[in-house]
């Protein structure tokens, strides 16, 4: 017969194990936490990605982060005791800006209340004893696309988030790529036009990938290519600021050759990256996520063309162009508590 | 007492172990091979990066690649009973043009005599039942960079191999990049200069990095600076077919005004391409390898300068630009034994 020291069976480690080898009946749940410059969104998700309950909590409301954390935890378990199922929780992923996966901080967020390196998954602990793990949310959207969506049973592809910005994750041999220093995939600030004439990017370069490829990046090239056409166009009504990427959708299915041709040059220039991006680690698909991915063919399309183009022989035909099968909607809070499930498959 | 089945003791791992583990008396050495277009080179070669023995066979020589392995196993082999010190082969480790790590094959090889899909690694498992691993010469020369050189205890880093053209290794948290087709790394292909009217690249593409940056760019870029400059220069009275890398530098070296012109460009370009490649995988450090890294300063600070300028804020001052610390002349054969370490470190 076999019989462990107590001493093992007490450490951290055991207790883990024990909560998740020894309780079956319930039903285990992870917490995905997503902090956004005005809300922080959390759900309480179970292994299939199903969300059992969510709230949240007003960011701006809180300017010290050990307050902030505080009511976030309050609120989870609280929310936590609402669901009639007995749960079993096993840990907490948090998506945040500029979050680092291997030290478990948030670094210079810009938009957030809080300045400076803080140490978010030390301060979270000091409330459980369970895993926190922080990233941001790039890297959170390309887990939860292998746990959740179309990348499970991958080993080799890459999430490209299209919002606001142009975020990026890669997972090479089935797990995320963290890079030494935490901060691997910001291809959105990788340059595709370099030169000092060229766009302006937030990050104080100039022609960064996320100036073209991005809400933001279709707006100013739709501006230019406005200013180049006399074509007519229902969006020349707009202003910059009025004009978002969802009007332009609108317009370019409604047939806006304006709008269409913004949408063109968009895809084209991310077809013209992608085929960059493959050179580096040989992924089977790349998944678009976000607001652009929503218009379909009009990305799609023109990106598919120029990365086919662009590609190397090696690559040809190989490589999957593919919209994420996350819902935009929640893929943040998902994305976040993929986190704790794929820890669970080392 | 234990007692194993003997099917476990005669299976093949079992058998691998067993070497490993059992004859700690005898010296553990590799076979590290470098297919070339012209030759094919060998060396026995210890943990330490020591070649006991080493000997070449034609690589023009064989049509048939069959008769071409058997022929180097059996010279492999003679050439090992001639070492005076009790070794124990543990496996073999080639290096090909497009070697294809995932299925130990070569595909298509510009430059060798055998034509298609070559399962080479399954060709020389016929001779042998100790493992046999292909890769391509920058993977190659990546993994001897971490068993034997610079980037010993790194788990984040890039090697770049500059030649006649420009290879790339990736290595993620410790282990080498294969990339969903076995072809990651192939940077050398990514566009630097994009557009139809850019340098022409073998691959039958434009504006590739390598057509840039690597020996065959630095006289492309050589000629062009001496077309747009009245300087006096030694250079003008060689012919582009004359010309090679190791001419310019010595020009350089005494100071030829062209000369310097054409490496700091390289450099610039190299430095402006490394920025993008940090934003990928976030590296701790990028080793340069190769004729090219031999002129050192003449490309390091160029390609410093400019990588530093075009890094993204969060990598400033984080990441490395080495030298490569294994010597240029044994490195294909280092490169290729370090495969079979590095399969022992899983």
């Amino acid at each position: 017969m076999n019989s462990f020291p107590n001493e093992y069976l007490v450490s951290k480690e055991a207790d883990y194990d024990l909560i998740i080898t020894g309780n079956m009946a319930k039903k285990q749940v992870v917490v995905g936490i997503d902090i956004g410059g005005t809300n922080t969104v959390f759900g309480i998700v179970d292994r299939e990605g199903n969300i059992l309950a969510e709230d949240r909590i007003k960011t701006t409301h809180y300017d010290e982060i050990e307050v902030f954390v505080a009511a976030l935890y309050e609120k989870i378990i609280l929310t936590s005791q609402k669901i009639k199922e007995d749960i079993e929780l096993i840990g907490f992923g948090i998506g945040a800006p500029m979050g680092n996966i291997n030290k478990g901080t948030i670094e210079h967020p810009a938009g957030l209340p809080w300045k400076g390196i803080i140490p978010l998954a030390d301060i979270f602990s000091r409330h459980t004893a369970l895993p926190v793990v922080v990233t941001n949310d790039a890297n959170a959207a390309a887990v939860g696309e292998m746990i959740y969506g179309g990348a499970k049973g991958m080993k080799d592809f890459v999430v490209i988030t299209l919002g606001t910005g142009l975020g990026s994750g890669f997972v090479v041999d089935g797990k995320l790529v963290y890079g030494n220093d935490g901060f691997a995939g910001e291809i959105g600030h990788t340059a595709i036009r370099p030169g000092p004439s060229n766009r302006e990017c937030g990050c104080g370069r100039k022609g960064c990938l996320e100036t073209y490829v991005s809400a933001t990046g279709l707006k100013r090239t739709l501006l230019k290519v406005m200013a180049d056409s006399i074509q007519p166009s229902e969006l020349r009504k707009y202003s910059f600021e009025e004009l978002d990427a969802e009007i332009i959708h609108q317009a370019a299915k409604r047939g806006d050759i304006i709008a269409r041709r913004a949408f063109e040059h968009t895809g084209m220039m991310l077809g013209f990256k992608l085929a960059d991006v493959v050179a580096h680690t040989n992924p089977e698909a790349i998944f678009l996520f976000g607001g652009l991915a929503l218009a379909k063919e009009l990305i799609f399309e023109p990106a598919e063309i120029y990365m086919k183009e662009n590609l190397l022989h090696i690559y040809k035909d190989k490589v999957k162009l593919l919209p994420s099968e996350l819902s935009t909607q929640n893929a943040a809070v998902l994305g976040a508590s993929s986190l704790i499930w794929s820890l669970k498959k080392d």
